[in-house]
């Protein structure tokens, strides 16, 4: 399986990056953390017929993955401008849809980016994989990644994060992905 | 009273960007349409020791508006990226706190952005003014701005929305504005 792994926060001790770069250590072979955020130009929807080269890199990851894994910031009850400007290129783009997809989230309290970042998702047509979108409260806990390869109950909790994505993309597969396009809700306001 | 108008997206045929463009010209001497939007880097809290000549531009200008004016589209069930990246740079900025914020919506079913946007903006601690905060249905409506000039129901909308924003402005002037730091709560998580 190919997981691409995207954090939402572009601070060099962010704990959303930290939790990933955790995760590719522990299955390096099947995960690639996405180093490209920070270089996508806003979206605009006029730049759709001369997509610009960062994007294009961005979505052809995407589009070779198996599953995404998301980690991200709560800032002002929202989700990053940053991830969802990421999303917000990946709209319109056919591959994405219905890609099985887990939103991690490391503060318990960040409640109301979660669920944003989930209703997002959906509205795209993702396959949110709840089994595998789950809390690891790492605010707080003072831990970076080999503090976090090091203890049990998250080393834990990222297996059988993984194992349930594993699962998702294996039940997912045979029947292959439905048709496009995606549902009309998903069409932006202008 | 000086608005700083602020459209949520970047595509030249915006509706909610000719909207705004349709109250600067009811109004000119009073509102100024924020045009930097699309050169704003992607937030980065690691930068907020160096910001960025056009964040700062773009923070100047808040500080020097009584109020704010947003007008954005939704995409797939959020806001849009690029009005969240704004906001993001506007989370730490002490002058933005307290601030007179309305929300202007274009279309009818972008509840969930609509709701999203003012949830974060009350988060940021902005005095968002709910009587100038009003949904001007134009999604599908074919109006440019010169339709829009000439649509009495729209100019009434749009005078009443500023009637109640400088009534907000003139109630919170003489309290002044309370003191910084803003609520924990708008805090990111990382």
């Amino acid at each position: 399986m190919k997981i691409l792994a995207i954090s939402g926060s572009l601070r060099a001790a962010s704990i959303n990056s930290a939790l990933l770069r955790t995760i590719v250590r522990l299955a390096p072979d099947e995960i690639e953390l996405f180093q490209g955020l920070g270089e996508l130009p806003l979206f605009n929807p006029d730049r759709e017929s001369n997509i610009p080269a960062t994007v294009n890199d961005f979505r052809r990851l995407v589009a070779a993955a198996d599953a995404i894994l998301i980690a991200s910031p709560e800032y002002a009850h929202g989700v990053t401008g940053s991830i969802k400007n990421a999303l917000d290129w990946l709209v319109s783009y056919e591959p994405f849809a219905y890609k099985a997809v887990a939103v991690l989230n490391a503060s318990s309290r960040a409640q109301h980016a979660d669920a944003a970042l989930r209703e997002i998702l959906k509205t795209m047509a993702a396959n949110v994989v709840e089994s595998a979108s789950v809390t690891i409260p790492l605010l707080g806990a003072g831990l970076d990644e080999n503090g976090m390869v090091q203890t049990l109950s998250i080393v834990e909790a990222i297996r059988k994060m993984l194992s349930s994505l594993h699962e998702a993309v294996a039940v997912q597969r045979p029947s292959q992905s439905p048709s496009f396009p995606v549902p009309t809700q998903c069409l932006p306001t202008s």
